[in-house]
């Protein structure tokens, strides 16, 4: 075996690390494929590997083969002064991601961790009728497919909704998707190549990050907060200064975690940005719908001239989780879209989709949403009264104009990883500030859900938690 | 403007073209970011792509920037004589199935394209009651997130069911997806990179097809026969000598479209041979449950005892098809497919898996599906014997033992491309075999759906049918 070709052929594999054409984590060619590519025997092109394997920069796994590597904490760290979060940063928060999730399943009494309503917030036995009554109307909806009137229909009623809040879109330019989940991932699919950056906001829900390092992507996160919502400012500098992003996600009414609200100048502003920087945008518009004010927030999108901006909705939040209706509409992305959500998970649900269309036409839907967003106001309300009269001194907390989520920012030295770990020894969970994001910035914030109904263990709970940041600080 | 530094980064360019870094069809870096990359003007960019335009190795799209071009014909053809069909190929038939779906929107009187059975084999009135049930006594179930214990009851009763055809799973390595298009998406998209070549069958489903083509993948076609299956003595000599595939998908039991059923000999074999060449093999066990004969086939997957198998199945054909339930077991990359599953749709409807967890556990799912079964093999006879009846001389069909589909051969001569349009003409349709691999081979071939229910007026479309292919071979 010659030493310089195995020596050759590590170098070849290092660049295609270094450039990202391997991301971290990804698998390598097998053996026997880096044999043929490089018209080699497999036991040269195994030296390669093993040499690669002593540098660190690749794992063998048993049965798997090669991988690449991982960051270093050293690597990690000289990636963070640069601002960039690398991908293994953000395997550590997809596995905090994974540990929330778990919450969810235990037996904690007060769970203030998710960015959901409560079930019971739901008309789970009118839903349950409405159900039933477009299947026996429409009993063919059991076939997967939507019939094709069915569907035209369904996008007429989401226009309709849409143009209440100043978005007019086109019927063909909306997409089902399985929760906006799956619209945010497959833009992301479409959009960027492993290793490619994606601008986002800091702090930002864990779900993102996770989808992100999923896709091999890196995070450039972007202030946010809670007042002014993104800093345009700094995303402007990011833009020229920086290596250009592939595009930006923002959830521009209500975000998660900080429940900012982006004023209509600043969406405009936004967008001429994005014009001028040739960045897409995929606007997340989760919780639009959940606005405690006059009416939903007119979406950047509404301003759209160019289809520079997918857009993506939901009624997951608003009308029935479990129903997992998405939508997006993609802008001059939109056919690629189409495609891609086509071969990725065929088509979203007929039978709710035609019963979303039911509820859509005769008025139940505004009227559940309604009573959904009056009922979310005033447990808001009631939560924010609490975290005041209950945290330490020196806490504050912007309430939010919509959404399900409660930003609030405990004074510089408390620790939310801490409180969290006493919260879940008296059953009481919430999500701690350094979930959102791959820095360690918002170790002392935390997020609480106001989407469970107001109750006397609601407010002892809230009690507790001030209780315990209290105790934390005098320590 | 140095003219040799434009073409420096060109050669570049060429060279990630080349290597498939930059699959068919991809976008290319944007100009600013090439220029930025290569530390030059963005003019300097701009003419390197220019240059590789007029080569027409890329191509520029109005304010999207410039993407790999699809390979030419010339080059398409060069890639056949390999028995590698090119990506390009794909794009092609990614197009007949948005035709297909098309029809199935149309106001065809007689649909036989699909693979579906009609709406009308399913007891949707049934069904919503078990719906109304399920929420009526578990109301919690609108919410996202099946609990915790609902969740492990589910997969505990999926496991008893694949017991019953000698498959052993434990309940935490089921992971319920968005049908079984989700599930092997997903796998793929765990196992490949962009430009890596999957074995497939041939013929084969176009959606699968189309699945490969949007994540820039290539096929490589190993042959398959209503008889003898998936050919081992071809794929063996596809390991033994081509460039080693990433995968193999395969439909083991009733394969789409030939309806054939590989013998547990050669299941056991296929299982050898893959471990013998470090093969993982996607099984797509779709139409499993649609068994004419005592039982279900024993999958693949029964005999893996090593997690080489991601076996992948639905209950989108034997129940409900629009509940979109689909479900793997995902062997040694189970947990990296729940992350991925997680990061791209987040969950699967609660309340559809409730509900299908209360039907497993009642015996409804076993007697709505033993029903539609024995419709299905007494409708499979009548379409056989119509077809044989009406069909030109020299017409082969081999009764498949279960699923939807029926894979006619006419002779030699025929065109089924062109019969189907003189039988769109008379409000008919089919799947022509055309659309079942990237190379016309199946030209003479057709695929019928016994999912309708038989009638005077199918029985009319068939003589039709046959009348029209006759006429087309006298001419
Ligand atoms: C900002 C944001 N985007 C997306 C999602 C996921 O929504 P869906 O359930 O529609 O997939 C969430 C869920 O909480 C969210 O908070
Ligand atoms: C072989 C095969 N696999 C997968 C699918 C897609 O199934 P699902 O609806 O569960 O996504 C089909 C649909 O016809 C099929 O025939």
């Amino acid at each position: 075996m010659s030493d310089s070709l195995y020596l050759r052929i590590a170098a070849e594999v290092e660049q295609g690390l270094d450039s990202g054409e391997y991301p971290p984590g990804s698998r390598l060619p097998s053996v026997r494929r880096l044999a043929a590519e490089h018209g080699v025997n497999v036991l040269t092109a195994l030296a390669a590997y093993r040499h690669l394997e002593r540098r660190q920069r690749v794992s063998a796994r048993p049965r798997a083969g090669f991988f690449a590597a991982l960051p270093s904490r050293a690597q990690q760290a000289s990636a963070e002064v640069d601002g960039l979060p690398s991908a293994a940063t953000l395997v550590r928060v997809d596995s905090r991601m994974s540990q929330l999730i778990e919450w969810s399943g235990l037996d904690i009494g007060t769970q203030l961790h998710m960015a959901e309503a409560h079930g019971s917030m739901y008309p789970s036995a009118a839903l349950a009728r409405r159900l039933q009554q477009t299947l026996n109307q429409r009993p063919e909806l059991i076939s997967a497919y939507l019939p094709r009137g069915e569907q035209a229909r369904l996008h007429r009623l989401v226009c309709e909704l849409a143009a209440q809040w100043q978005l007019e879109l086109e019927p063909d330019a909306i997409l089902f998707t399985h929760g906006i989940t799956e619209a945010i991932s497959l833009s992301l699919r479409l959009l960027t190549r492993p290793s490619d950056t994606v601008a986002v906001e800091t702090p930002v829900y864990f779900g993102l990050l996770q989808t992100l390092e999923a896709l091999g992507l890196k995070a450039l996160e972007i202030p946010c907060t809670p007042d002014a919502g993104l800093s345009l400012e700094a995303l402007e500098f990011a833009l020229r200064h920086g290596p250009a992003p592939r595009c930006l996600v923002t959830v521009t009414n209500f975000q998660n975690p900080t429940g900012a609200l982006m004023p209509d100048e600043a969406k405009k502003r936004l967008l001429r940005l994005a014009y001028r920087h040739g960045l897409t945008i995929i606007e997340d518009d989760v919780f639009g719908e959940l606005y405690f004010g006059e009416q939903h927030p007119t979406p950047l999108k509404a301003w759209d001239s160019r289809g520079e901006v997918i857009y993506c909705s939901s009624f997951t939040k608003s009308f029935a989780p479990s129903f997992r209706l998405g939508w997006l509409s993609g802008g001059r992305h939109h056919a690629a879209l189409a495609r891609l959500s086509n071969s990725s998970s065929l088509v979203s649900s007929a039978l709710y989709q035609g019963m979303l269309a039911d509820v859509l036409a005769n008025g139940d839907y505004t009227r559940f949403a309604e009573r959904l967003r009056r009922r979310l106001a005033r447990q808001m309300r009631q939560l924010a009264d609490a975290v005041l009269a209950a945290f330490p001194k020196g806490t504050r907390l912007r309430r939010p104009q919509g959404g399900l989520l409660l930003w609030v920012e405990c004074p510089e030295g408390l620790d939310t990883g801490r409180l969290l770990e006493r919260a879940l020894a008296e059953s009481i969970s919430f999500a701690p500030g350094l979930v959102f994001s791959a820095e360690p910035r918002f170790g002392h914030c935390l997020r609480l859900n106001f989407g469970q109904p107001w109750s006397p263990a609601l407010e002892r709970a809230i009690a507790t938690l001030g209780r315990l940041a209290g105790e934390q600080l005098c320590q």
